[in-house]
């Protein structure tokens, strides 16, 4: 038996998006530590035999704290052989992933990466592209979540540049975000809200930084969801349609 | 028969390293369009029957441009039925996936998108993690090839942030790169160059903005490339292990 620690990105929902490579681990694994944010059906790629242990946190509830999950994984794969740690989207795009891999190799454990396709691949599939010629050419990926609770100051620079935002775990900072674009002059640029990723009870929310706070209030749009702000949002086809009156306008789709 | 066009992403270069929704589109598609950077074993998912046609351009080689590859999607799926764009990477990160659906919807061609890891996800794969709690909380990713031929203007905001720096395409710039850092004195952040991605002969270069560069020269490191700068690249294991004369070193690993 040899100690082995796989970090395996389960992409953003749907279960046809992990890749060929983390389909092959977990089909290896003897023990597989998962998030909430995975969906239940990759399970089913498992062995009979491979223990499936739920390892998920969620802001307000959690389970399990890291040093918890990192020492999970440490036991299982001495006890057990293969442990497989299966993380919603890329185990490295605000993943942590770098600090179980940190955690494992301190006790001489073999480590693998797969990626995952992360949340932030998810704006295209809504049609909505991070960046488009003529228009930008970078976007800027921000946890709204930090450690210490605040706002990224980075946020600043951000609404001054060219740049598409893309905030994470940013809906209880949605207002805040939109007063600093705000004050940058940039209460007419678009903004987008996704809901549940690439989930059958996906979510598509539209409006500029000046309408979108409102529209999140009225509708009841869940977590996880992510964030962009950018002129780039703005080539999405409802905005061709709505031109006109875009500001008097807030959309579900 | 149907017309319709899947623009499928096909990772960063691990056939591997596609999704199962990925290799789906591709085992149903009557023609298969595919880019330079796609690796040639995803081509084994088609049918027998299927096209395969050659769409690449690189830097300094353009075969077709992207008028004559829009213009091919349409011809094919109005002719032949189900076309699958296959594109390295993600078909929206930088990947003009959103004007190749555009064009196919003025046709009436059905459209549909699959995503894929992104070569910005490759610095977790070579163990750098992108952001690091008590380090940063974001990263900025942006082409270095914009359409003028110019370096972004962001890139002064980016080397003001404490974001990661992500630049792709941008082995040629990477002078002009380190020169806006410099400027805003930081000369001793970490950087890191990804050659070839995930593929067998990939590399990686790691040294500090000073450095970086002069590393370039002295190896030879091919397109395609990611360079990635930030206090976060920092937490490479080969920077702990050289921490008292960083300056001094130069990697290749």
């Amino acid at each position: 038996m040899k100690a082995k620690l796989t970090l395996v990105g389960a992409g953003p929902g749907d279960p046809e998006l992990i890749t060929l490579k983390g389909v092959k681990a977990l089909s290896s694994a003897d023990v597989i530590l998962y998030d909430a944010l995975v969906h239940p059906d990759l399970l089913e790629h498992a062995k009979p035999t491979a223990k499936k242990i739920y390892v998920g946190k969620r802001s307000g509830n959690h389970s399990y704290s890291q040093d918890e999950i990192n020492q999970l994984i440490v036991d299982h794969a001495l006890s057990d052989g293969h442990v497989v740690r299966l993380k919603g989207g890329d185990p490295f795009i605000f993943g942590r992933g770098k600090e179980e891999i940190e955690y494992a190799e301190t006790f001489n454990i073999a480590t693998e990466v797969v990626l995952g396709i992360s949340s932030i691949n998810l704006p295209g599939y809504y049609g909505i592209p991070l960046t488009r010629r003529g228009i930008n050419e970078s976007f800027w990926v921000v946890t709204a979540t930090t450690s210490d609770g605040k706002l990224s100051k980075d946020a600043e620079l951000v609404a001054q540049s060219s740049a598409t935002g893309v905030f994470l775990m940013g809906l209880k900072k949605l207002k805040e975000i939109t007063e600093v674009y705000q004050r940058h002059g940039k209460g007419n640029v678009y903004a987008a809200i996704i809901s549940k990723g690439s989930l059958e009870d996906g979510k598509l929310l539209l409006g500029t930084v000046d309408t979108i706070y409102q529209l999140k209030q009225q509708t009841k749009v869940a977590s996880p969801a992510i964030i962009a702000i950018g002129e780039a949002v703005g080539t999405h086809e409802y905005f061709y349609e709505n031109i006109q009156n875009i500001n008097e306008k807030l959309k579900v789709l």
